[in-house]
């Protein structure tokens, strides 16, 4: 048991050094269609092909390495991740899914031969959309959610379309429509928690309910820019005061309804230290497990920011820049999760994930559960994300046991 | 009366095209040693000539339009402003004093003959600070409170040393001790009030008793960068909330005092949307015309903002970067101006200054006087910065008037 946990860890490091040229240990950045993610790709094939699975890459770019079941017309009960990374993020975020699914098909197919069904251990392309500016990319592709059109239109923030991306490294994306999987009898997605409640309740493993829905918003309050020594306050249209304001009433809003809400990015222009702000832009990030419960939230933030730009007297713009929807796990194929669990003597609780994976949107095409191990501290999308082999182990048992029973009966 | 005010406006409009090559009308900035600080220079020079004075420049940029006095051994009257702009500033700021003062020792002369005492009108180099880093860089050089080497030393943000930069335009920085004025029996300074208070007060003129002292700081606030998902909210180390109060409380604690407060620049780090602000950093900029009132408000805001720091448990960095001393003009001199706005029949009001101007560093050398014109809406140190031809009048009237009785009798 230990040493799956050693070897899936082990391989998640060595995955890490693809794309590490960035400055410092760690420091890395594994796009899609890079020779980093070539490279990831190529190493991953290898271990199926050690392990008895068969790779194939799709068009898009997604790696699947299959082995076919005895019975016949049956569907493919599929496990994995992905193995594209953020930009100076961590190791975990990912190849320990894909990984972690391939120890365990790799094991079951020694102990117990070819399985009844066939399994699939996969790596989506793109998840992160930290190149192009879609995220999930290669399990929307998968799942029909992203029209080719719309894909092969993308465009890296360097002006590199993704159709030249995807050739230069040997894909095909004028054959989009071949990605589509509607043979998926299920999909399981281990992955590091990301954050910090597994490990400070010291809980072995999450078995995830829902992954939140989320809101963008991008706000501008308009104020006066005014030399900062020569107008008095009460003149004065500070648009930096109406947006503290509004930065501090924003958790209070949502803390009551266990939701999370983030101003990430803040914008003061002039800029200059002897002049009042005329005009402050933010980010809001807003999530919660509850759809209806995320609606009033949306409302609520957006009346707030409203009445407390209104008491200065200053205008508000207030705009949605992305909204989607809670999306749950299929309930039966959870329950499984839980009871492989609990009938393994793991410690778990049930979780809401608050950050999106390829399993949102799998979710359209079949059923989907997903299985957190901890992280330490919490840590996610930064070079110093770590997950030990203890951490590793509880989850990589679960989703063995259940892909066990999925495919092999 | 109203043509010498038109004359002054158009004037100030004409060196306004110097330096305009920016994006928009008006939109510009002329920096020292530049093309446009020379053209400018060299204009005003034509005017002082056209108006009987000697133009000369000394070796930091100053220029100097000179009458002697019929008196021998006299000290010289001086009044004037300097002809740098901020980056995307206004065409008022600095021009206005320095035609206003040309404009009145012109009509003097043509009214009243040669002087009793030598007269200069003056334009200072550098006043603003927006090249290089150190602000009222011709009037310190020549009260004697910058170092020739620290001023040699100085680099532009584009890494343009001062000394080559000078020496491209002619000037000899080998020579700044030469620059020094020992001679200077007063100096009378006419600006633009730059903030709001004369035109909401309906008022011709302000009478500068008190240029403000200021202190510039640098905060930054230490928390912890985190997923913005997968954190819950009572698990952050928020730095952007802690910033947000001090932002908040900063204006309530300065307000009684009559001072003001600004934070012009705000740094949220990592600054991603979907990231917890781990790290925030922000400009403060606080004025008071009372040396032991501002002294009193430093310690105050400091011990605020560790205390709001403390409170959310996040470290607080905290660092002086500028100070200045409140600099009172002449008492004497500033009464004379106010005896000559009263008899003219201007309605005025003592004021201070919340910005920084030449006057101060001469104030250290001989007696200083400031007179303020109101400006529209108080708009400064931008494009749209603007005053009337009626607006500009009263105080060109009070400048000639004081400028008569100091070097005519």
């Amino acid at each position: 048991m230990a040493e799956s946990a050693v070897r899936i860890y082990e391989r998640v490091l060595e995955l890490g050094a693809f794309g590490a040229d960035g400055a410092g240990p760690g420091r890395y950045w594994r796009a899609p269609f890079t020779a980093a993610e070539t490279s990831a790709v190529e190493r991953v094939s290898e271990w199926m092909r050690e392990g008895g699975l068969t790779p194939r890459r799709d068009a898009i770019g997604n790696l699947f390495g299959r082995v076919e079941g005895k019975n016949s017309g049956e569907k493919t009960v599929a496990a994995g991740s992905h193995l594209d990374s953020v930009r100076d993020g961590g190791r975990f975020d990912g190849p320990l899914g894909v990984v972690a699914a391939l120890e365990a098909v790799g094991q079951l197919l020694a102990e117990r031969g070819q399985p009844l069904r066939p399994v699939e251990v996969v790596s989506f392309t793109g998840e992160e959309g930290s190149r192009f500016p879609l995220g999930l990319l290669g399990s929307r592709v998968a799942a029909g959610l992203a029209a080719p059109e719309t894909v092969r239109g993308l465009v890296d923030q360097d002006g590199t379309p993704l159709e030249a991306a995807a050739r230069d490294v040997g894909l095909d994306p004028d054959d989009l429509a071949s990605v589509r999987r509607d043979d998926l009898a299920c999909f399981l997605e281990y992955h590091i928690e990301q954050g910090p409640i597994l490990e400070r309740a010291g809980l072995q493993l999450g078995v995830v309910e829902t992954i939140v829905g989320l809101y963008h918003f991008h706000a501008t309050v308009y104020g006066q820019a005014d030399h900062a020594g020569t107008t008095p306050l009460h003149m004065r249209q500070d648009a930096l005061l109406v947006a503290a304001e509004i930065v501090l009433a924003l958790p209070e809003l949502v803390r009551p309804s266990g939701g999370v809400v983030t101003v990430g990015q803040v914008e003061v222009l002039p800029g200059s230290a002897n002049v009042v702000p005329g005009e402050v832009s933010f980010s809001i990030d807003l999530r919660h497990a509850d759809g209806q419960v995320l609606s009033g939230l949306v409302e609520a933030i957006e009346a707030e920011a409203r009445r407390l730009a209104a008491a200065r007297g200053l205008r508000l713009a207030w705009q949605v820049t992305d909204a989607t929807s809670p999306v749950p796990t299929d309930a039966a194929l959870r329950a499984r999760v839980q009871r492989n669990a609990d009938r393994l003597g793991f410690t778990s609780r049930p979780m809401v994930s608050g950050a999106g994976h390829d399993a949102m949107a799998i979710a359209s095409v079949c059923p989907v559960a997903m299985i957190f191990s901890p992280c330490l501290a919490g840590r996610s999308h930064r070079p110093d994300e770590h997950a030990t082999p203890e951490m590793i182990a509880p989850g990589f048992e679960v989703l063995k046991a259940t892909l066990g029973e999925l495919a092999w009966g």
